[in-house]
């Protein structure tokens, strides 16, 4: 085999692999229950292909839920969070965590079930230092409370996203109108009275 | 069969049913995976007549949640939270709300296998009013903000609450200091600023 072609074929796979990835990850999205035959089927790949790539469901998930998680930190990274005082970061962060989450509601559906918690949390290491670090910086400009420990208030923050995610999966709530009112209560629990 | 005797079969049954439901209770409490047999165990009574009172283990876990959810709203009815103004009020509830779900934490993941979220949301509905009430009065004593929908109000409550069981089920928060900062956050979240 020649360099070239094993150049050609390395390529290919890299093709496949993202084609793959791409198909998964909106299938997910439209149906966490999704079989491995028809994510081969939507990425246009045969299931030997498939299974050369990724070789169970779970790893397939794994990858799709690496690139949401890589692409939500990049998001947040580009957002500058540091420019702004952190009540007024605040809002960029919240509007911006919430685009991601709600894109990915349903895929994570998927990963709760395939990957389990502890894989799960070390995939949201990278985006989930961001709202740590507004916080302890709210803390420190005196912006936002300190008479409560920093991970409960790091945990309020995703706890009330989450609520915000249960609501809208519930039907009690417009995707649209979460940012704004979890933004104004974020604001009053992380800064007090 | 005389009256007498039918009176005695009829008493015998219900302190069987008593003691396989506190039994089933606190063996849950501990495990939320025990199994029928344990459970008769417990309760110190055959197979037979467990499964003469419950057909099947979710008919048991749904009879412990129903005597879970009874205390759960007599506590919060005796509480007598109509008396205060809702803002003073509510760290009470939050108080005795945090008790009865810091106790039954480990039945509820029991119920969610075995009930499912529709059955779990019928049990709660006699609590559920408290916190429902206790907000709508705070709106209409101003003391509780009115820029936000009820609904998300109450989903506020839910959410931290819930925040908080996850936090000491992950070993980074003391239950016992639970209610002061459930207390602090739901505060300043509902008034607002």
């Amino acid at each position: 085999v020649t360099v070239q072609a094993k150049r050609q074929r390395r390529a290919d796979a890299r093709r496949s692999i993202a084609a793959i990835v791409d198909a998964a990850r909106s299938a997910l999205a439209s149906d966490p229950k999704v079989s491995m035959s028809e994510m081969a089927r939507l990425a246009g790949v045969g299931r030997v292909t498939l299974y050369t790539h990724f070789p169970s469901r779970e790893a397939l998930i794994d990858a799709v839920v690496e690139q949401v998680m890589g692409e939500t930190a990049e998001a947040l990274d580009a957002l500058a969070l540091d420019a702004d005082p952190a009540d007024q970061a605040l809002g960029r962060l919240v509007r911006a965590s919430w685009r991601h989450l709600d894109e990915s509601r349903r895929i994570r559906v998927a990963a709760v079930a395939e990957l389990g918690p502890q894989r799960l949390l070390e995939h949201h290491r990278a985006p989930d230092a961001w709202p740590e670090r507004l916080i302890s910086r709210g803390r420190a400009e005196r912006v936002f409370r300190t008479d409560l420990p920093m991970d409960w208030m790091v945990a309020t923050f995703y706890g009330l996203m989450h609520a915000a995610a249960d609501e809208v999966d519930a039907g009690r709530l417009d995707a649209d109108r979460a940012p704004e009112l979890l933004e104004a209560t974020l604001r009053a629990a992380l800064a007090g009275r």
